[in-house]
């Protein structure tokens, strides 16, 4: 997470963008930036149902804009003929005046300089355009506006079919199977064999009467009847081969009950998923650890929607801090860039931004800092650029709620999440403003890219001015650490994790005080555990940071290891291995209120990638990278991470490092007792103790390394 | 319109809104403020159709907000058993808690207090609400928000019954017919015989084939077929014996055309109107006077249907200036507060404010003007409350553009309306600044009703700077008035109307200034002449303002007889007497373009209830109010003009004056040659130059007063 040295390369970006674009020949539907994900976020948002109710997110849910016009300068040396479609009712205007009479499938757009605009109305969905000519044609070099006198560039994705505007977009769905494990005289009880999601139907079904489902990610849960979280009943009165009414569940049982007259055969499903490839992949020497990626690949893919889902049974919303960890573990897995955009675009809303994101103060700042590492990963200055305006609406609303000191602290209506633990949640808290320092960092970069320079200094100004106010206030000598939290002027003498783990993921502390934090809160026990993965994956990657590695994976073993052993098929939202028996289950004060597909569980898949594999950019969009790639005390490891550029393929035993490079400026960094042994025409150089960089700088893409471990 | 002196009363008017809110035990749908508003002006704005082309706004169209928190805290000693009516998906909670497996005809409250809150969700139209309880049940009391933090007294209206939520609220209809006057083998002229606005019922349609419908205002628009401003073409393939899928359409006059295979009977159609009382009233000695009553009074009533449209043929849409004059003669006419509330609330539509209202620099003023003058007939304290956080925002927006002056002047995108006439409209216009001044003194009015006290003080004192700054740089010793505009620091030599007639109407100049603008303006024919009625209104209304409502009248017979002249059943857009043949209809480069069905046009109405009547409140809600009747020429006149309390009733003649007074302290303000002779008991003073105030203070209502005329 080393970001900060990366501001050279950005003009080079956005040049290469802009000369991008004009070598564009194909028409795209475009649409008003942001509103596709904001309809998807309607959507998504309002499916969760609990225990029969209905029951939307409890922050405010905007709707796209209905109204919306499309422009376009165009200059041509001659008539161009269009055809349009429009995901809605319109109008064509050209140089202001509306067009009358015309097919829309040929439109003759006369020669020389002209304003070409389209008012597109679509009130239930939202407004979209795709327009097909030679040198007139939809993409982002249009501008749109909801007619409130700004302009953005259009926003467009891999819409290009004319029947299938993005209001059209929707999963893909395959037949699975089950199991009847019981099965009475009006009941059944079908496990599908692990978690999964879907819609339910029910085969053969007869007769007259209501049939009730209960779904369980447990057969206790599905058991449990209306204490299951999700539950469906059908009204049968006729007879059919296959009912699919239900909507869509997360579930692995479903025990099913039916009246008297009623009778059915089977129950299967359509699992509903979004299709991505498995770019990223990775296996070693141990087997359990392989099944931790496996089960944590899984949780991510069940996870990954319209939208980055928290869970899939319960609330199913997007939430800010959840999503920022999908949107890594993306980056070393699918490399979906669309559905980090998506859920970036679906979290923020319109304006006036009047809460924090998910009402959620930390939330807000991971949804800036997630912006960035987006672009660190993928090098997408467009999106930046495009998504900019409201980064600067969302940090101003931020600001104007500081204290006189600079702090950040949770106002009334604001919820203090940092994570799910017993710990004092107001007043200032240390992890809160290393966050907002973080996200002003964020800012400033971003604001680069925007071309914003005033904003872009006063950003990175701010930023190091809050980051040495935190060194002056919570950091204390005494407790080698720092302390989480000061009210009403008085310092808490209380250290947690938090913002002792941030402070060494954002490289804000030196060596010296990395080693103090490691010693006296890191490794030290009596400073309050961590029993959500959400923060284990902090906690283990600050671990693997300093030096630990073989620690982290470890705790991987023993923490992802113990909810396997308790038959886990996918991640759970919270574990705590001193529970016991179905307490597992239990959360929010309802005996199966937990989610067991929770995807801030799945940051295996990123550690593996990044700490063991050891791939990650060093310059945005990998045009320049590093591979560091660590047993950990494994006998081997193998694997590949994703690039914009095809994927790295890793390979590490005790002698020998094999790696297949991609397009851009590739270092191996290895620690060897003696010097390595590498290909012809291959250069190294020694860069610290027995650390050796190796440059990927031969044509062929292909390097095998001879080394030799410390011991 | 002198509505400076009534500060006193606001807290007197506040409490009693407070009392009579305790005292209402029925349940009413309940909704987000202003929200069933924007949600008629995005279906309203939607319906232009423009020969053949959809048409929408060219503003901002808000959506309604579609997930609505309502809550409210109650207090009983015994549990309440309520029924639960959503429009929407909904939850309920108490306490926080989610209720589960509950009965929305009988859902038990606990006794003791509880919060009580529905989250209902509704993309489609709006969310909204009603419950019914014996002590809990919905109505203003409750609070509502979109859950962003902030909580606002919900919205309510006429909406009670069960199945009849606000998203049902729908105009009414009645068939009407036509007269054939021409018809061919595959063709028919009808004429409804006046301009009328309704859904066109094709009767005993035979064959397949195409039916054309041109509609027109004018024989002259309907024959014109495809240069009729609107029309309609019908895919005939099966009889039936009363087509009736056109949309609905503004016509006196339709041309059909069908194809060979096509026949069709005759043509009827759907009166579509709102049902409001006509509670005003007016008559005189002159016919063509009452002629043009008449006329006006069914333009207005055209116009008046879900929100008050600017005419019914061509945009159909919502502009604030229009509006503002329909406010007014609503007043005395139909006396519908809803409808104003309803067009105010649909015009703001959501915050944050990006344009002026309808793009236009001076409606955004009208506006808010409008919600004062609304205030100051019907005494709603509530409305004011409930829509000043949107005044606010509106007038903050409006502020933040004035330039180094203090004064406000187009900026880029907004439009500087002022009237349909060749004048300069860049820079500083004198009338703007008038409405600006205007405006802020309406702001500080509303301030102080919803508790705004510091903002109310500054509002004040910017309104007074600015009145004093427009008379310093506009009013000219020379020309006897105010100047046209500035520009470039440059004063313009123009005198227009604007500015002057303005200053008359807000009372912002003294009596001789007065008569130098009469003079030098109004009477001044060197002075370019108005030509549409909407600038007109303010024309006749500052004529009589000064005394001259014998000339107002005069002018009105002249300027509307001219119209009814040339065959006009409604008033029109524009009219200029020195236009001829059919160019009377053009407008905006179209033969047909001008709207014959314009409320702007219908201000007689007003202007005979206000000034030849005589009736206007003196404290808000007529809680006294003046009646100053005028013959001003005619032989008599007589009327009703209608108040919150029932109707005022005038009669005059040469002799006696006769007048039914309401509730509230009636004044009736006389001219006469000798002391009046009034009944026993009342009393009157001398109050002016044989000006006589007769105060109607009597238990009965009527009272008959026998005076003489000054010759």
């Amino acid at each position: 997470m080393k970001t900060i040295k990366i501001v050279a390369i950005f003009v080079l970006l956005s040049l290469s963008a802009f000369s991008q674009e004009n070598t564009n020949i194909s028409s795209k539907w475009i649409w008003y930036p942001g509103d596709f994900e904001v309809w998807l976020h309607r959507e998504v948002g309002g499916r969760r149902q609990e225990r029969g109710q209905a029951y939307p997110p409890f922050w405010r849910v905007d709707s796209p804009y209905g109204l919306v016009r499309f422009e376009k300068m165009y200059e041509s040396s001659k008539s161009d003929t269009i055809r349009i479609y429009a995901d809605g009712r319109y109008h064509v205007r050209i140089d202001g005046k509306v067009v009358y009479d015309f097919d829309p499938k040929k439109l003759v757009l006369p020669a020389g300089k002209h304003r070409l605009h389209f008012l597109v109305e679509n009130y239930k969905t939202f407004p979209s355009l795709l327009v097909q000519g030679k040198t007139v044609f939809t993409n982002e070099g249009w501008q749109v506006t909801i007619q409130d006198q700004i302009f953005y560039p259009a926003a467009s994705g891999n819409f290009t079919e004319v029947g299938l505007p993005p209001s059209t977009f929707h999963l893909d769905y395959v037949p699975i199977t089950s199991k009847i494990l019981e099965k009475g005289a009006n009941s059944m009880l079908v496990d599908f064999g692990k978690e999964t999601f879907g819609k339910v139907i029910v085969e053969k079904v007869k007769g007259k009467g209501k049939l009730r489902m209960y779904f369980g990610e447990t057969r206790q849960e599905a058991m449990a009847e209306t204490q299951a979280e999700t539950f469906d009943y059908l009204d049968i009165n006729r007879s059919v081969n296959k009912n699919d009414t239900t909507a869509a569940h997360a579930f692995r049982y479903i025990y099913a009950v039916w009246d008297l007259n009623v009778a059915i055969d089977k129950i299967s499903a359509l699992y509903e998923y979004l299709p991505v490839e498995n770019r990223g992949s990775f296996s070693c020497s141990d087997s359990l650890l392989n099944r931790i990626y496996d089960v944590s690949l899984y949780t991510l893919h069940l996870n990954t929607r319209e939208l980055f889902l928290d869970g899939i049974k319960r609330d199913r919303w997007v939430w800010s801090g959840d999503a920022y960890q999908s949107y890594l573990m993306n980056f070393y897995t699918f490399f979906d860039e669309d559905i980090n955009k998506r859920t970036l675009y679906a979290l923020r809303g319109h304006d006036p931004v009047e809460t924090h994101i998910n009402t959620i103060l930390d939330y807000s700042y991971y949804w800036m800092i997630g912006i960035y590492d987006h672009f660190l990963y993928t090098g997408d200055t467009a999106f930046v650029r495009q998504i900019y305006p409201r980064m600067k609406t969302l940090m101003k609303f931020c600001l104007d709620r500081a204290n006189a000191n600079g702090f950040v602290e949770g106002l009334p209506g604001d919820w203090v999440f940092i994570d799910w633990a017993e710990i004092e949640k107001t007043g200032e808290i240390s992890f809160e403003q290393l966050l907002l320092a973080r996200s002003l960092e964020a800012m400033a970069l971003s604001a680069k890219l925007a071309n914003d320079r005033e904003y872009a200094g006063r950003c990175q100004k701010l930023s190091e001015e809050i980051r040495q106010k935190i060194f002056n206030v919570f950091w204390s000598d005494q407790k080698n650490a720092f302390v989480h939290s000061r009210k009403n002027g008085v310092l808490s003498n209380v250290v947690t994790r938090y913002a002792n783990m941030f402070a060494i993921l954002f490289d804000y502390v030196d060596a010296e005080k990395k080693q103090k934090i490691k010693k006296h809160v890191i490794l030290n026990d009596s400073v309050l555990n961590i029993t959500t993965p959400y923060m284990k994956f902090y906690e283990l990657a600050s671990l693997c940071e300093i030096g630990e590695k073989g620690k982290a994976i470890e705790f991987v073993k023993d923490y992802w290891g113990g909810m396997l052993k308790l038959g886990a098929t996918s991640v759970w939202e919270t574990y705590d291995p001193k529970q016991t028996g179905d307490a597992h289950y239990a959360m929010y004060g309802r005996p199966f209120g937990k989610s067991l597909c929770h995807a801030w569980g799945a940051n295996p898949v990123y550690l593996f990638g990044k700490y063991l594999l050891g791939v990650k950019p060093t310059v945005p969009g990998y045009k320049s990278y590093l591979i560091e790639p660590s047993l950990a005390g494994l006998e081997w490891i193998k694997g590949r991470v994703p690039t914009p550029n095809g994927n790295i393929e890793v390979y590490m035993d005790k002698k020998e490092i094999r790696v297949k490079k991609v397009r851009g400026e590739g270092t191996l960094r290895i620690r060897s007792a003696k010097p390595p042994k590498v290909q012809e025409g291959v250069t190294y150089s020694l860069t610290g103790d027995k650390q050796y960089e190796i440059q990927l700088a031969l044509p062929q893409k292909e390097y095998t390394i001879r080394y030799w471990p410390i011991k």
